[in-house]
């Protein structure tokens, strides 16, 4: 009987590497799912909860990521070739550490205002993790998930380049009507985290359009 | 009849990597081109016209090197190592990007006055791009090309000593001399995206060494 | 007679690759303990000196990851694969570039007072430099000193844990205390700049890890 997995001549022991690069996503995804909280703190004590919070969460991705670097080194049969899981949990792990970035600028320069602008960029960042997230479960059987897969990217691209308009529209306005420079520096540095959080969400999706065309 | 060409040998399909590096470079050489209209704009339409038109040339080279990771991906020969051949797309497409970064800057945060030093930036970068175009031209001859690519690597570590110089000098003056706050934060980063993209150019020559020393 | 040493049987001509990353980190305690200096200087003139004696030795360092790159690729037996090699080499040269950074930061922007916990986050990075300095002397007998690196992995870890918190206090105090936007931007711009260093250094510790798994 032929099965669709591609990977399943690699017998029980090889799948773990899906199954870790899974839960990097899951991780990915709760803290995003933290930073709409951080977005809509209003006070310092509560911006710095979320930060505290997403950090352990960060945390708990950097540990993954390590046993899956050593794991690597150590397994001798791969699903894919070492490099394309080292890199693929490198840049995931680089979106967490955005998602982290974004949320501890929003807690120590604990801005005066709110801007609507950063509040639609966490959105997109939200809809990055749940496409990542997605993908990943995927992964596993990606002859048969191919175009899905395909998909994916295609969505991290588009919402990489949405995010880019949001971004411009925001610092137009910001620099047009913010009269506080210091205030104005906070809000610019939080946009622009938000922003390079959807780069880093993209080049996951990069990492994965290599992937496919060399196993799908 | 001996042939000057250490890649004839892989016939007349291979050569197509060289070409798509040196549309690549093409593309970055009307980026930097456009990038000194930007430089010259006084009106935020006129700037947000030049970012216009050079994210275009952006996405374009976003395309190219998508399909040079693809073909590398399913190409069994290649001129040089896949990797040697992906790192210099990588670093190429790196320089393209800075040069839409700084066209943003200028675009987006649409500085009230022209600073003298961003102008000799620009004319840093557009050499930069000059090299980098003339370099991608040699390398499809690279054992025949070997002393003028080590020229063109020489020429791009210069400039950015230069830019660098040219760079400190504009932060000096530019904390010295400008007192509304919000103007100086413009130009530092629009300073500071040019100066990057020097150094960007000038990786694209670390890579190219490594090349010459493998391949000439 | 049994030799502790893994790398023994290549011969004696292979261990010039950990003569020249125990050069690199030579020059980066060199670096580091001259930013030290950069840190304590009051005026323009004293930062400036000790930023032009800093980028000299990120020049020599520049200089010698370029050698040992060239090597590298013409030598057909290295001690480890040429890869972590080159990363190492790499990670250790961005440190060294990152302390450069901090003091043409310092020299440039010439903010009008010093910080305490710039002179903390200066302190960590020498203790960065001393701790990868050590690794670099471990690692020609990486089998004999396997416990003793990954103690210095842990320190490095350690230590960018330790910059971050001392980060995250300076920046909500300076947000708090400093009412000139220009000095608040000159000095959240030096601070960022060490954390960032030593997140570098911690890189190295990684890109450690790594090699320790694979041999030792």
């Amino acid at each position: 009987m032929m099965n669709n997995s591609f990977f399943s001549k690699f017998g029980p022991k090889e799948p773990k590497f899906f199954d870790y690069l899974e839960q990097v996503s899951e991780i990915l995804l709760a803290a995003s799912d933290m930073l709409q909280g951080a977005l809509d703190s209003k006070t310092g004590e509560e911006r710095m909860e979320f930060f505290r919070k997403i950090k352990e969460k960060e945390r708990l991705g950097d540990e993954l990521s390590h046993k899956i670097f050593e794991e690597l080194s150590s397994s001798f049969i791969t699903p894919f070739d070492r490099e394309d899981i080292h890199l693929l949990a490198d840049k995931l792990d680089d979106v967490i550490d955005r998602v982290n970035s974004c949320a501890k600028r929003i807690a120590i320069y604990n801005p005066k205002k709110n801007n609507p602008y950063e509040k639609s960029l966490g959105e997109i960042v939200k809809r990055d993790a749940e496409c990542i997230y997605g993908a990943m479960g995927e992964l596993a059987s990606i002859r048969k998930n191919a175009s899905k897969l395909k998909q994916n990217c295609k969505t991290l691209h588009d919402l990489e380049n949405e995010a880019d308009d949001v971004y411009e529209t925001a610092i137009i306005n910001l620099f047009e009507d913010e009269k506080d420079g210091i205030e104005l520096i906070k809000m610019k540095e939080i946009l622009n985290e938000l922003e390079k959080t959807t780069d880093a969400a993209e080049h996951v999706g990069k990492i994965l359009r290599t992937i496919i065309v060399k196993y799908a």
